[in-house]
């Protein structure tokens, strides 16, 4: 048995169960975990921290303000935003993010909701349980126009596959760049979109951008659907837009509030389907998403530059 | 008002709707309209008979043995087979059908039920109905692998979908040709594939052909699609099969008996998704298809040759 050199790194894991593949960082770091109660006890003795329970405010909550705290800071989640504090933002400890992993997952799961609403699948479905035959025509989706609103991986990744249905596709960014349209398109785009898709991160920009008058814009025959971030959307004016008729469906997989009480109105708004975050909840994730941190962890212990290194005041890993 | 030419020929239309577009041949033809119960004896008197109403054994029925008969049928439909029978096959009228239309409607009709099973979304709303928030791990299609059985423009428009969402697919057909397995390797192809997708024509050779055997060779994991025909399908084998977990669960949009009768077990079988013949049901689908039906009419009075001729005995129209 080789003893561990000493001053090897401590990893603290904000999460108590076993994860796949942290074996291989035997000898190379000391792992701990730890669960939101005894995080901010522990913060300061931890030279990096794995914030592998997704979505937590513990981070935010227990975050040092001055004084020792991790170097690295690495979430098992493309958002940011459940971490970020002023504290964090101004200190020099470096954040990273699950940049890469659930691009083509998302964009499948959009893919997935565009083509179950453009043929009417949930309503087949609901008529299969009354024993009712009733043929009606669908919609091809070749030919008709989706907007994405996010310019990252993830929004990209959206229009790569919904263009490959030959649906004819644009994304709006936070600037205006080759292929991507700025925000002063946004209300352009959306009144001729048949699907309407944000794949946002969560910024101050972003907060409820989908509200009373967004809604209001889009064309009657519209489908809005969410996988960015629940804090995306007005809820309330989205349920409002469905039962008035301004749109024609939506699809949302991240909440406001999750998990969605039972008590809540939306469960069952008419044209509203729900899911529970299953987008990038892929079988073998889990393995994914460790592979990854232990890729990161060999980059940082041979002091090499980290990868996924998230812009701390904007909230996500710039560029393309 | 120019008065009609004499000897315009009879085109009998057998349906009872009007139909869009057909006001292009003013003038150019007698435009009747039929119904089964009237066609044996107005079928004599037609130049062309245009089959509308799908599916239906009226033609079949009503076929002439001998004497006067339309020297030209066209079916607003992929399938044929419920127009052949012995007597107008050995006759020299020529039978055409809708190919071009329908594939890509059907291509993504079958996109959408792999992402759908993929996504798991039948449950997700199953659960939404009793206001449960319960994440799963859900598949990737990306890296799958699926088997097309059926060569003709709908099973190849169905694999081009199914690659342009990363899904690895396998083309069988009658006879092996580039990129197109033969009959032998079914089995082979069948024992490997995430995705069986049945988009064969009815011939003697795919009567039945998914059958208890069949099923077993199956991967526990496969879902069986099935947009061909519904006499290509054993559905009380298909009914065991997933009643035993032999696959893991199926989608049928064509059926044996259609309308499905209220009493028939297949509506509830456990992990068997039915919908009534939607794959090709698009909006604006019966404007395509008169515009076609014009489109060839245009060619047979200026006596060019049709297009999408069907060889009788085989039952499609052959080649690529």
């Amino acid at each position: 048995m080789t003893p561990s050199p000493p001053g090897r790194p401590t990893v603290l894991v904000l999460d108590a169960e076993p994860l796949p593949r942290l074996g291989r960082l035997t000898g190379r770091a000391r792992i701990e975990h730890t669960d939101a109660a005894t995080l901010a006890e522990r913060l300061p003795g931890a030279d990096v921290l794995l914030v592998w329970d997704f979505p937590t405010d513990a981070v935010r909550e227990a975050w040092p303000g001055e004084g020792p705290r991790p170097r690295w800071v690495h979430t098992a989640s493309t958002a940011v935003d459940h971490l970020m504090c002023p504290e964090l933002t101004a200190s020099d400890t470096v954040v990273t993010n699950a940049r890469g992993i659930f691009e083509q997952s998302v964009a499948e799961y959009v893919a997935g909701l565009v083509l179950a609403l453009a043929k009417d699948l949930p309503r087949t479905w609901d008529l299969q349980r009354d024993r009712e035959w009733r043929p009606r025509a669908v919609t091809r989706v070749a030919g008709t126009r989706a907007c994405v609103i996010g310019s990252g991986p993830i929004g990209r990744a959206t229009a790569r596959t919904l263009k490959s249905l030959d649906v004819t596709t644009s994304i709006v960014g936070r600037v205006p760049l080759t292929g991507i349209h700025g925000p002063a398109d946004l209300d352009r785009m959306l009144a001729r979109a048949d699907w309407v898709i944000a794949a946002a991160p969560l910024t101050e920009r972003t907060y409820r951008m989908f509200d009373t008058r967004r809604f209001g814009v889009m064309q009657p025959s519209a489908r809005f659907i969410n996988v960015g971030h629940g804090a995306l959307v007005d809820e309330e004016a989205l349920a409002a837009a469905l039962s008035k008729r301004w749109i024609a469906g939506a699809a949302l997989d991240v909440l406001r509030q999750e998990p969605l009480p039972a008590d809540s109105p939306l469960w069952r708004v008419p044209g509203l389907l729900l899911s529970p975050r299953m987008s990038g909840n892929t079988v073998g994730l889990h393995d994914e998403l460790s592979r990854q941190f232990v890729e990161l962890y060999t980059r940082w212990e041979a002091r090499k530059p980290l990868l996924n290194v998230v812009d701390k005041r904007r909230g996500y890993v710039p560029g393309h």
